[in-house]
């Protein structure tokens, strides 16, 4: 891992990026990090193009800080300046056109979508999260929050260093994710936005109840697609405060 | 409203017993309420039976009294040492039968066994409210929180003194209540115990669809029906903090 650039926010927050190999990512970590014990991590998962999220995910990050949480994120594979997939551009394509004509996302548009981008990041994240821990200032326990929703389910079943995930239900799952997510066994905070219309509301509730975990809470709130509400993220702070600390 | 008996608990909650007219009650008030401004009023709903409810009761209203919210129940129509009603013993006769046999608790059985309780009780909670509200330490504004779900629907349909609805979906509820909580626009926090096998989980979820409330959020958590985790209380306590104070 490479540092690029270094710049401390105003609330004390050191915002870095970095470069893993190919891959542009950013780690930020609490003001008062280096002082003290090492800040346990939440990967902040989006759904690529890492300078157009940047403002929800610096906004997550400075969230995360205030609770003395570190958290970090890496660009996902054929979006923002890493080279495009033809596959994947064609999914995306199709996936627009069945939008477009008012039809229902079909599971093979779905599976042709997410599948190889869960393959390929999976192990990028994994990559990403031994060399974030090599660092002094960041220790465990470590948490994943976001989406692709199918990236946090298979790094949930793959990666035993990832104690607690809170998951936004609502972007595409092939169907084959449902099952695979009967193998999750860490607490998830699940979160769905009930009237999102891009949104298979009732894809999230099986998902939701396929989950093989304990400890699983469903939140669902209004507000569309972005707007989730400031409280629900509240509460997906304290679940990582009971989880992570 | 008639106090017949009082104490101190040791956090200094005040708690006294009351009689309105024929039926009993509890009121519990915050250790510095009658130092300070009126306190907020949490209407406690119950399924009936109050010093069986007692121990359940008591430690909602000290969860509420720490964020500075009196409580308040009564007893409902049919239970504890008030008359009992031959039309809903015969109700709950058949529930028993129903669920004895491992048959679906039908429509008609709900609605024999809710529809006259909310008819009931309604005024009842309505006319006690008046009579909290006239206590100096009672100020609004007002929030309902608990079963019986059908009780919180109607309330919160009729009663516009109260603001806010904390509901637990997952008690016996007629179809016909479902249309009537479009009507309901306050805002609401619901929990649902996703596990609850003598809970109707499609009938909570289109209940929670139901709601007009702008503001709605559907909690579901695992631990069966009465294993309502901690960390959903503090929730609901959060809830009530944005919306009555």
């Amino acid at each position: 891992m490479r540092f690029t650039s270094e710049q401390r926010l105003d609330d004390g927050v050191l915002e870095r990026e970095f470069t893993l190999g190919e891959i542009p990512g950013i780690l930020w970590t609490p003001g008062s990090a280096s002082a003290s014990a090492p800040a346990p991590l939440i990967l902040l998962g989006h759904p690529g193009g890492l300078h157009k999220m940047y403002p929800r995910l610096v906004a997550r990050a400075r969230h995360s800080a205030a609770e003395g949480f570190a958290a970090a994120t890496i660009e996902l594979p054929g979006s923002g300046d890493r080279p495009r997939s033809a596959a994947a551009d064609e999914a995306r394509a199709d996936l627009h056109r069945a939008l477009e004509a008012g039809k229902p996302v079909d599971d093979e548009i779905a599976a042709r979508l997410i599948l190889p981008l869960v393959e390929k990041s999976v192990p990028e994240w994994r990559a990403a999260l031994d060399a974030f821990l090599a660092l002094p200032e960041i220790g465990g326990p470590v948490g994943y929050a976001g989406g692709v929703i199918g990236i946090g389910i298979r790094l949930a079943v793959v990666e035993p260093r990832i104690s607690a995930a809170l998951l936004f239900a609502g972007s595409y799952l092939p169907r084959s994710m449902v099952e695979e997510a009967r193998q999750v066994t860490i607490p998830l905070h699940v979160l769905l936005q009930w009237d999102d219309e891009g949104n298979d509301r009732q894809l999230a509730l099986d998902l939701f109840d396929a989950f093989g975990s304990e400890e699983k809470t469903l939140q669902a709130n209004m507000g569309g697609h972005t707007g989730v509400p400031r409280f629900a993220g509240d509460n997906g702070n304290r679940f990582f405060a009971r989880h992570l600390k």
